[in-house]
This record gives C-alpha cells, sequence and structure tokens, in this order.
C-alpha cells in the first residue's frame, strides 16, 4: 500500500540483491524510519523488538534471515542453529515456525553451491504468496462492501468498523481486515473507517490509523469505548476484525475488546466479519475456551509512549502511582456473535461447518 | 475517605472560618495539592478548570463560591451578579444550578446583616446532605454485595467491576458507585475493585485507582477492552457504575462505554448496577435516545498527559499524526441491561415502575 503517494511493501530485497529492508514499526506513528537487516542475527533482533510484528510479517522476516543465513554458511549444522536462533524469538508466533519449517524443506535436499538461490527465491515466494492471500481476502471482501453500497444513496459512504491493526503493516502488503477496505477504496466506493484506538498498545490510533492515512483512506480515531455508541446511532454498517486463531468451532481469538465490539454489532444488527488466511486456523483446538490468553505487562498500561512538542518520543506513566494493572492479551468471541470468516477462498459461516466448506480437504482430521 | 490514613472529603471550609479548601483534582494523580478558594471567582476558576468534577462536588464548591460573594457584598444584586458568574462556568452542570437556587432561597428573605452567617450554614449543609445521600446510596449497595460474600468460601472476595469515576472525588464523601465498595471494605468483607482505565480521560486510571488506593481498597487497573473477557472467566461478581442520568424508563447516560460493560454483563450473566442520587433521575425524559449526547475534544483522544521519570508532568501526541478523532462523551445504556438502581432510598429495578416505587411522589408529575 502507499505511504505518502509511494508504493511500499513492509519487507523487501535491498537494491544489493542479499540484504533486506523493513519499515520498523518501532518507531511508528512518529516518523518512517526504514531498517536494514543485513543478517540473520539482524531479522532475529527486528523480530524480538517488533520492529517487525504480525503473524505473516514474522514469517517473511524469519524467511529472509534464514536466506541471509545460508549466504553465510550453507552447512546442515549452521541452517539448523539459524532455525533454532530464530524460532526462539517469538513463541507463540505460528507463522514463524511454519516459515522456518518451509526455509529448511526448500534447501535441504540441495548441494550446498545452490542452497542460497534456493533460499532467496523461497523467501521471496513465501513473501508472494502472503500478498496474494491477502489480496485475495479482499476481493472476497469487497463484495461485502459492494452490497452495502449498493443500497447506500449516492456518494454516501460505506461505515467500517475495525479493531486493532490487521493491516498492511502486519503483513506484506494489503493485509487481512483492511484489504477488503483498501479494495473498496481502490475501486472508487467511498468508505470511511472508524478506527479502534485498541489499548493498551495503541495499534489501532497508531498503526492502523497511520497506514490507512498513508494510502489516503478516510479514517477516524475513536476510544474502544466508543464503538457501541457508534453502532446504536447507526453510523457503522460493518465492523471486519482480524484474528490470531480461530479454532474449529468458529471461536476466534483476537485483540483485546474484539468481543465487546461483537457484542454490541449483534444488539444493533450490524454484521460483524473476522477476515483470516487459512493459516490462522487452528483445526487442532476445538473452543474458544480452550485457547490459552497471553497475559502481557502491566506496564503496558501504566506507561504510554508519546511524541513531545519538539518531535521527541518519551514515555510517561499515566495512572494512579502505585496502582497495579493486569493485562490479558486477548479474548475470545464465540462464533455465535460473528457473521461470516473472510478468507482467501470466500465467505463463509463462523462455524465447523462453515469452515470445511471452504477447507474441505480438513473433513477427515477430526 | 482516606488517603494514606488521613480522612479528607473533597471540600472543606478552612481553618480561618471563612475560605475553602480543595483537593486539586487537575493535579492528580500525579500529586496531591490542596488548593485554597477565597473568592466567588476562585470557585469559578475552580470549576471551569476542572479543579473540582462531578456534579455533587461542583454543586457545594457554587455553594461555597456564593457564601463567599454574600461576605464581599451581601446586597441582592452582588447576589444576582455572582449567580450568574458561576452558573455559566459548566452550561450541562444540573446540580450547579441547583446549588445556586438553594444558596438564593437560604438568603433572599433575610436581612443583610443576617445573609452571611445563613449562606455558609446552607453551604455546609449541602456538603452535608451530599455526604449523607451517599452513605446511604452505600449502606442499600452494602447489602447486595454481603448477599454476593455469603456465597464466597471463606477468605474469597467479591470482585467488583466500574468503569469511570463515580468516587468520593466526584462527590464531597464516599461517592456513589463507590461508596458500598468502601463501605463493605471498611465492615471487613474482602473487596477488589477492577477499575476500567475509562478513556479517554482515563478517570479510572488515574482517580478511581488513586482513591481506592488511597483508602486502601485492593484493586487492579484495566483497559476498557478488558471487562468482557473478565466477565467470561467469571471475574467479575458485579457491576457498579455511576451515571449522569437516568430518564424516566431506566435508560442510563453514562460515561463512554458503560453500554459495552452492559451488554458483556448481560451475557456473562453478571449483575449490572448503577448507583445515583435522586438528583440524577430526569424525570422529564422518556427514554435515553432523547438524550443530547455531548461531543469533546479530540486532542483528548490525540493527546495525553503523563509523568516523566523525574516527576514532572508533561503531554505527549499519542496517535498517527494528521489522523482526526472524535469523541462522544457519553453513551446510553438501555434499561433492559440492568439489574437494578442503588439510590439513597434503597434499590430497585431500571424500569418506570421501579423508580415510581422509590420516588412514589413523582407518580403525578407523569
Amino acid at each position: 500500500m502507499k505511504i505518502d503517494g509511494k508504493a511500499y511493501r513492509t519487507i523487501w530485497l535491498a537494491p544489493d540483491g542479499w540484504s533486506v529492508e523493513i519499515i520498523d514499526q518501532t518507531r511508528l506513528p512518529h516518523e518512517l524510519v526504514i531498517a536494514s537487516l543485513k543478517s540473520a542475527g539482524d531479522a532475529a533482533r527486528a523480530i524480538l523488538s517488533m520492529q517487525v510484528r504480525g503473524a505473516p510479517l514474522i514469517g517473511a522476516t524469519a524467511a529472509y534471515g534464514m536466506a541471509m543465513a545460508i549466504r553465510e554458511d550453507a552447512s546442515d549444522e549452521a541452517i539448523d542453529r539459524a532455525i533454532a536462533h530464530l524460532a526462539k524469538q517469538r513463541l507463540t508466533a505460528i507463522n514463524l515456525r511454519w516459515a522456518l519449517k518451509e526455509m529448511r524443506r526448500a534447501v535441504q535436499n540441495l548441494p550446498r553451491t545452490e542452497r542460497v538461490a534456493a533460499a532467496y527465491r523461497r523467501a521471496a515466494e513465501i513473501c508472494d504468496e502472503d500478498v496474494e492471500t491477502c489480496r485475495r481476502i479482499g476481493e472476497h471482501g469487497l463484495q461485502t462492501i459492494k452490497e452495502i453500497a449498493a443500497k447506500k444513496k449516492p456518494g454516501e459512504r460505506v461505515e467500517v468498523l475495525t479493531h486493532c491493526n490487521a493491516g498492511w503493516l502486519a503483513c506484506v502488503d494489503w493485509g487481512t481486515a483492511t484489504s477488503p477496505i483498501y479494495q473498496a477504496h481502490n475501486a472508487g466506493i467511498p468508505v470511511h473507517v472508524w478506527v479502534d484506538e485498541t489499548r493498551p498498545r495503541n495499534q489501532g490510533a497508531s498503526l492502523t490509523a497511520y497506514e490507512l492515512g498513508g494510502h489516503g483512506v478516510p479514517h477516524t480515531i475513536v476510544v474502544d469505548n466508543a464503538g457501541g455508541h457508534l453502532m446504536q446511532h447507526g453510523d457503522v454498517d460493518l465492523v471486519i476484525v482480524g484474528t490470531d486463531r480461530v479454532v474449529a468451532n468458529g471461536d476466534v481469538a483476537n485483540k483485546i475488546g474484539t468481543y465487546l465490539k461483537a457484542l454490541a454489532a449483534k444488539d444493533n444488527d450490524v454484521p460483524f466479519y473476522v477476515a483470516l488466511p487459512h493459516s490462522t486456523i487452528d483445526w487442532t483446538v476445538d473452543r474458544g475456551s480452550e485457547i490459552p490468553i497471553e497475559k502481557r505487562s502491566s506496564d503496558e498500561i501504566l506507561k504510554m509512549p508519546g511524541r513531545l512538542p519538539d518531535g521527541s518520543v518519551v514515555t510517561v506513566e499515566i495512572a494512579a502511582p502505585g496502582s497495579p494493572a493486569s493485562n490479558p492479551a486477548f479474548d475470545v468471541t464465540p462464533a455465535r456473535l460473528v457473521t461470516g470468516f473472510i478468507t482467501e477462498r470466500g465467505v463463509c459461516s463462523a462455524s465447523h461447518q462453515g469452515l470445511l466448506s471452504l477447507y474441505p480437504e480438513r473433513r477427515e482430521t477430526k
């Protein structure tokens, strides 16, 4: 997508043909900084420090990290070491481990002299496949937006609410929840996005608002508290969110607060869609209540980074001194509150049957 | 209530017998600063700058402002001028206008020589009446907490969630939503409070956490997004919130986000109570959809005050530069989601019939 008129991906091969460049997401939204990764160690640090974040982008970065490791030393031992090192940077990131496995498979039966080229080829494919998956999610979601737009008066905007950042900054391009929005915008359908701030890490106000603004999509930041009120007043036509994990019965784990928006959508007859690639479906877990919920540092609640008037970025303490905080990072939205899933294969109901209708090859696994 | 072991009210007569002292709430939670008000002008500025906030406290401050005005000049003309000046500081504060009317009534038929003493007497009464009203709300709410405590295993805490600050800092003492909590704590019932941060102004993380901590009540700050997750996991026994306005059918206007918590409470069979004094009931409005909702500055969302490590307080910009924000300050929770009202006269259902059962003298007004 674009930032101020220039097209970007979140990760790309540098002009030297072997190192990679990324958008340093720890500096967003305050400044656009391009960082250079020149080794597997750089890639590991970028993943750990969250210069790159979002499951698909973490996978893509790990893939290029492996390519750079193999360029330095293409031995089986070196490959094993690089995989072990990269894998431990984010323990819960499924895409990270998937990408590392893919990279091993791409090179393991090749002579050492052919491994470098094969590794770079597979890393590039992993990026392109993610872009294509997200593009297709957008294509299917676009149909839903078009149906809503068709019922609007000429010039009236389709009002979408989203939570957290399931945008192109979390992927290689397009994003998941944002992909239908970008495609609608690119197709000339007037669309406006209510961007949930998404406390405590403010991914909405910082990342989603940044990327929508950069691409020129009309949007408005609201606090997480406001979504119900907006829906009560008919100001939201549909909700689209991403997800960290969809389980076999259609329950959805996503950023804390998603469940509250789903309740409000149900109470006000607003369609609530979850956009996801097939890799986010966890067929091994039966229902949402079995998903372990990560608890993160209370500092994310008690402290806040921001810009001073001189442009410097500082972190301030915002709460009553000495008061403790608890920080569950995700919640589970029951399938009964979800209108549908938007995947790269189409739209289905949020149920085991719905998922199987799009992924029939999974029928025998349960 | 106490701050670090010392009992406070939010406003009190100074040792000189005529000026008043307040807790400067613009400095909370970062530091406890006592401010001195020595004239009606000081009182007006304290109201406008939100050194005092919360409907009952604004009323009490205006009352003492009138007493100080009359001490300077007890003429009818001076009284009219002081009332006009104080009334315009917060246009939507019903208690402000009520307190000014009370003060006029207290002095208007007296000779000038008796007006000063009468004004100070009535101002003290207005404060004491508020304390007594809040104390009774707490007494009635305490019964509900006791019933929950009775079903707990010995030592198990009663888990209360609250939103925003309906605490003693918004009143003269006790608070509304917090009064049952303080009374339970004072009575030795183990109680723990989940404090919603309450974006965008963070009254929960700053004021509610500050006052609970000061009084020694166990509490934990959570982001507004977390309440639904806590309820799904059985971590909340009851919700108690305050309200800015309850209308004739029992619909409740309160801080933005209250509606989302009421939806989650309903979905998880958690009792959801609203604590209020009779003065908050607006019998002239039939239903919540008729309540106008104040939109406040987007700066409340885009900027955040906080402490730097050196203790100084600064304001930082926290969102994507250039992204707009929308800031509806309140939402309306439909009566169907409210388990009951806790008032100074007892507990009733959230309905016109319920309200009339406690305030039968209102039967003829509709």
